[in-house]
């Protein structure tokens, strides 16, 4: 089926382009005719490929999706503290090479709240992150025996988790900064569950 | 001076125009002739006042911050617990008739991703209300004789304001339940800093 696998090929060639553009300047301004160009594509191509500007951006989106889903398991399958960090800064979309990543995000974001289809496309991801952050904060708070709510500690994670990438995205703050401000709520999250919560002193490590 | 007064009257009509259309069906699509025709404007006397379509979502999105920062002075002069969930319900614009504010600041916050001068609009409001939270949740946790560091709380606190904001924006997340995890945010804050805080019993009015 070879007409099947270039298909396939040049939807992947696509989503590519849309990332390095994202990580060059952002895709706000972004064309179709720029992601041709970028991918080495005709327009006809990529007019055969995609309806419009939103379903190549949904592609986009739908492989960071995918990519920190499988991430956010592998950190999940030894669950610790440490494994709720490293899930909620992978949400964040904080690493070094993840400003691509976290363009895409707010851009799609940007346009999904005004485009219905779109947010149901962000909807649909949402609850299989949430509820594997929940399950990692149940873990954390078991391990010191005290009651919490988790799935409201996790949706409230990941609120955060999703503000400090637009803060960074922004400028606002700094990327270690918003790194060490996600670590610190994860440890607290811990710490507070403990009777010497209080006082909030000594490393959770 | 008729002239300069009829302008600042232009200018102020365009921002309610972007406003209402903001509310109506996001800005993302928006131009400059739809803003127009909202407005009650020839194209004419728009491009007279307005560069593009940045300057005049600079204004709009000016017009937000300002209102935003005075009734966070107003909620502030009056330091209590109950003043910090105020003022965090008012920066995450949660209120039943603040979706067109909520939806301004995301499309501009879309836009100053990838424009440099955007974002420096965005950073200049920044240091005063994180300054004002800071001073609140410093005072929330005087309150209690316990140490935090207050302006990571309120970098943090802002943050989570931010995500909830987009998640609410998105169907992610209910108004009411956005709400409520920023004010129990604000509530264990000030739970944390006493010595039963691990427990996280009893509300804390």
């Amino acid at each position: 089926m070879p007409k099947q696998v270039d298909y396939a090929e040049r939807r992947e060639r696509v989503v590519d382009a849309v990332h390095r553009l994202a990580d060059r300047h952002g895709i706000e301004g972004v064309t179709l005719r720029d992601v041709a160009r970028e991918a080495g594509l005709s327009m006809g191509a990529v007019q055969r490929g995609f309806r419009d500007k939103d379903e190549m951006l949904a592609l986009a989106l739908a492989r960071v999706s995918a990519r920190f889903v499988e991430r956010a398991r592998a950190a999940a399958a030894e669950p610790s503290p440490g494994a709720l960090e490293r899930v909620l800064l992978d949400v964040a979309l904080l690493g070094e090479g993840q400003r691509a990543e976290a363009q895409v995000w707010l851009a799609f974001v940007a346009r999904a709240a005004v485009t219905p289809s779109l947010a149901m496309t962000l909807r649909d991801g949402h609850p299989e992150v949430a509820s594997l952050l929940t399950r990692l904060v149940a873990e954390v708070a078991a391990g010191s025996g005290a009651s919490v709510d988790a799935a409201a500690e996790a949706r409230a994670l990941l609120a955060l988790a999703d503000g400090l990438t637009v803060q960074v995205l922004l400028g606002q703050l700094g990327r270690d900064e918003a790194r060490r401000l996600l670590v610190d709520r994860a440890r607290l999250l811990a710490e507070a569950t403990r009777p010497e919560a209080g006082k909030r002193a000594g490393p959770t490590g």
